[in-house]
């Protein structure tokens, strides 16, 4: 049941004034729980909760962490249709999409379990004492990652299970041993406050300390800024749009101890397709493309906007293949009103600048908040010139911008902002003829695709989703995958301190069989 | 040969009007050569330079990386006497001390030297394809680390080896494949003159692209800021003061791409001793205690400021003993006169604080520019009240906070900022009653002690330098050891990647031979 109220630890709380309600945007009607904004007493509460939660959860064995994120999962599952129900109801979604979305999820958490039950992660290293060292004595250190303390989290609008409250950034956190405090997102805060209490569930029946995890409702932007300047947070969370991660990247920067923000942004996803490839395969690349381009109505933060191409005839076949494969789609219901809104709204700008030329619209009626795709198309000098056509229309819509030569190609490339992925279609023994160019992408993006589409993001443990800003705050560190615990921890090291006192990850006898460096030799051996 | 002159890549280069000269502390005289200012020109040249060698460095092999920076040790070492000289000249420093950190930073060139030669530091990561798995296939997808691009290194005033021209962080850098652009110390510009003039002739005797190195001059702060807000610049390396450390942190994040900046700054390095051992070995402590403190004057970044213990006939006796030995010291010279100026200036500042006394000033004559070493006490609750109290006195000065109980002493520790190390000072048995007070330090420090001092830094892979804010801007970094190689890289994903296009470090045949994650499995072997 779905009460409306925030989780402050695991009470249900609601003494705040402000509520708001959340849409239904395949009926075009507001749904009818009345959510409670949290209020600053709860904020206030959730992060002394929080706080006093870590001082426990930060010395809970990497088992019982992996017995919870695993009971997370069950917990999850076991909601059954409700939230199936519930998640298509505030997104428009199709129900196959949340069946998707909700593996995914629960295959993150478990894929978390496993890696704190196994332990090796913290990375212990340790040198030995040597007390006969000349000129000085050497002596005993070891060092291990640890959590960093409360992060927030704030939830994405299109991956209301995968990326908001019990998603990856929670999961990574809750596994490295930091209580997690999420900013529900306000269009999906019903799927929130489901999620929420199978945390909460899991939480209570493992055996995890009070505070661990709260969930608070907001409907603007008030409790996310309350939360990111609140000085016992010490880390952020954040995926969604630019304007949002670089306001609460300003705010943590500001702070008079500045904390670390991951926030995955936006991404335009340059797309490369080489001659040959234009030339022998370029119909096939425009079906392609004209799928992943309206892929979940273009609300994927790897959706590709833009396909740089060498001008030419087969260049224009395939702009021509791709503008006629594209209105054959079906368009799809958006997230939200002010989803569709914006995507209207931003594509109306883009089409308005100098240059631009539209190849393809989507124009029969469609129902409302259903997103219609659209094809542009510009001369490389000119996207050059104007970086208003380098932003992210967020939603099915790219661009095809039509290079005088490689050099020009190569020049745009290292003029791009910041992305998450770079694609390079290209024929057999094409791509060697162009390292520049490869060399030029790698730079900007954080993954590079051959002959594929950027869209899907696998999770596993050599991926990487996040880039050079703005497709994210830091590009050291991936929001998918096992790695992403690295942006919950810090490396903490022990000098000459008493075996029996030391965290079972660095005692002389090693009683959890850890994979370890021990003077600078891999082992699982005790010293 | 000293020239003045800055290294614009491999060029000596002195177009701006702007000048100076070193100081000479122990003589208080001026030294004689002339330094030009990097202009804005010769910082624009730099930085192009950087960018263009980066195109090429970036894609060096470990084995060539290795003997660049093995050839880095060794021009070091043959600059012999004159280095020796004018580092002390320039420092007021003796020659055993000079002598001491420049093997320290020849070791710290060897091991990323080792490090990359070796070449499973990328932390290479492979999930082979599925093409069978249902959904959908599972695509081939390898990530590896990468260089991040140009970094500006700003050298520390106290360490003009190990942690300015050619330390820590340029070692770090040169190992990740990152070009470097040191800002020299204007207190020791010669030094760095030298120590760059080894890493032009490295970098020209080893085939290193121009540009991976450049070294500029600056007098004031000019040089730094335009450094640091030149979009060509990716990440910044500093060790220094709070106040110019965070300006520098202000300036990247304000910048339209932000970048990280890795700033090791101020610390107090508190030391609890615990009533057993302020008891029965007070007195060892305090002769201990008076060492570290006066050790190179104090000019330490973990030179221990403040020491907490719980009030009592045995803490007098231990601060008694400790102001009876440090005035046994015989003062040593300091880096510069606005080091001491500033060292005196703020412990002034210090001792009008309401409540705070000084138990011990060096009281006699001393040379020009020598420290006069002071020790001072102030009770727990005056403490918590002023965090005036709480800052640092960069020199030979340190504060006894004497707690009323041990609620007390936690409630001290949590309430001050993040350090770079924390020691506990205890009998046999006497630890495992603390529990508390370990918790609450281990959440503001990088690295914990026992019975011992933190003066000495051990360079090894187990060392964390660094933690939580002001101690450093990113606490999951260290500056020392072969892991602060992280602050310079980024993990990066090839997806569905010829192989033969692929780098060495991920081609399925593993032809360097190195440790790889291959389907969550380790293995040295090929796929």
């Amino acid at each position: 049941m779905i009460t409306g109220k925030n989780y402050i630890g695991n009470l249900l709380s609601s003494i705040g004034n402000k509520t708001f309600k959340t849409f239904n945007p395949q009926t075009n009607t507001e749904n009818s729980i009345l959510f409670s904004e949290a209020s600053d007493v709860e904020i206030q509460q959730a992060v002394e909760l929080a706080t006093e939660a870590f001082a426990v959860f930060k010395l809970v064995s990497g088992v019982k962490k992996s017995d919870f994120l695993n009971e997370i999962a069950n917990q999850i599952e076991a909601l059954g249709d409700v939230l199936i129900k519930t998640y298509c109801s505030e997104t428009g979604l199709p129900e196959d999409r949340v069946i998707g979305e909700r593996a995914r999820t629960v295959f993150q958490l478990r894929s978390f379990a496993n890696l704190v039950k196994e332990g090796s992660w913290v990375e212990a290293t340790i040198n030995k004492a040597d007390l006969n060292r000349q000129p000085i004595p050497k002596v005993d250190i070891r060092k291990m990652l640890i959590p960093i303390g409360p992060v927030v989290v704030f939830g994405a609008s299109n991956f209301p299970l995968a990326y908001s409250t019990a998603g990856g950034d929670t999961a990574a956190a809750f596994a490295a041993g930091c209580p997690v405090i999420v900013k529900s997102h306000p269009m999906h805060a019903g799927t929130g406050e489901l999620v929420a209490s199978a945390i909460i569930n899991a939480a209570e029946k493992t055996g995890m300390p009070n505070g661990v995890f709260s969930n608070l409702n907001s409907s603007g932007i008030e409790v996310g800024v309350t939360l990111v300047k609140h000085s016992q947070v010490k880390a952020v969370g954040f995926t969604g749009s630019v304007q949002g991660g670089r306001a609460l990247y300003n705010l943590a920067s500001q702070r008079e101890e500045p904390i670390p923000v991951f926030a995955e942004m936006g991404s335009v996803n340059p797309v490369i397709i080489l001659p040959e490839a234009t030339k022998s395969k370029g119909a096939d690349w425009a079906k392609t493309y004209a799928v992943s381009i309206t892929l979940g109505s273009g609300q994927f933060c790897t959706n590709p906007g833009l396909i740089l191409g060498i001008k030419g005839n087969e260049l224009t076949n395939f702009i021509t293949k791709l503008s006629a494969e594209i209105v054959t789609i079906e368009p799809t219901c958006m997230l939200h009103p002010n989803i569709i809104g914006a995507f209207e709204s931003n594509k109306s700008k883009m089409l308005a600048q100098k240059g631009l030329q539209s190849t393809a619209t989507f124009k029969k009626e469609v129902s409302k908040n259903y997103g219609r795709q659209a094809i542009t198309t510009v001369e490389g000098v000119t996207f050059l010139a104007n970086t208003n056509l380098h932003q992210e229309v967020f939603g099915p819509f790219s661009m095809i911008v039509q290079c005088e030569n490689t050099t020009q190609l190569e020049n745009i490339i290292s003029n791009l902002e910041g992305q998450l992925t770079g694609t390079i279609l290209a024929e057999n023994g094409e791509l060697e003829n162009y390292a520049n160019i490869v060399s030029a992408l790698q730079n900007r993006v954080g993954r590079i695709i051959f002959n594929g589409v950027p869209t899907g993001v696998e999770v596993c443990d050599a991926m990487v989703h996040g880039g050079p800003y703005p497709a994210s705050t830091d590009s050291r560190f991936t929001a998918v995958g096992i790695n992403s615990i690295k942006r919950w921890v810090r490396p903490f090291s022990y000098q000459s301190w008493p075996n029996e006192l030391l965290p079972n990850e660095l005692k002389n006898e090693n009683p959890l069989g850890i994979l370890r460096v021990v003077d600078g030799k891999r082992t699982t051996h005790k010293l």
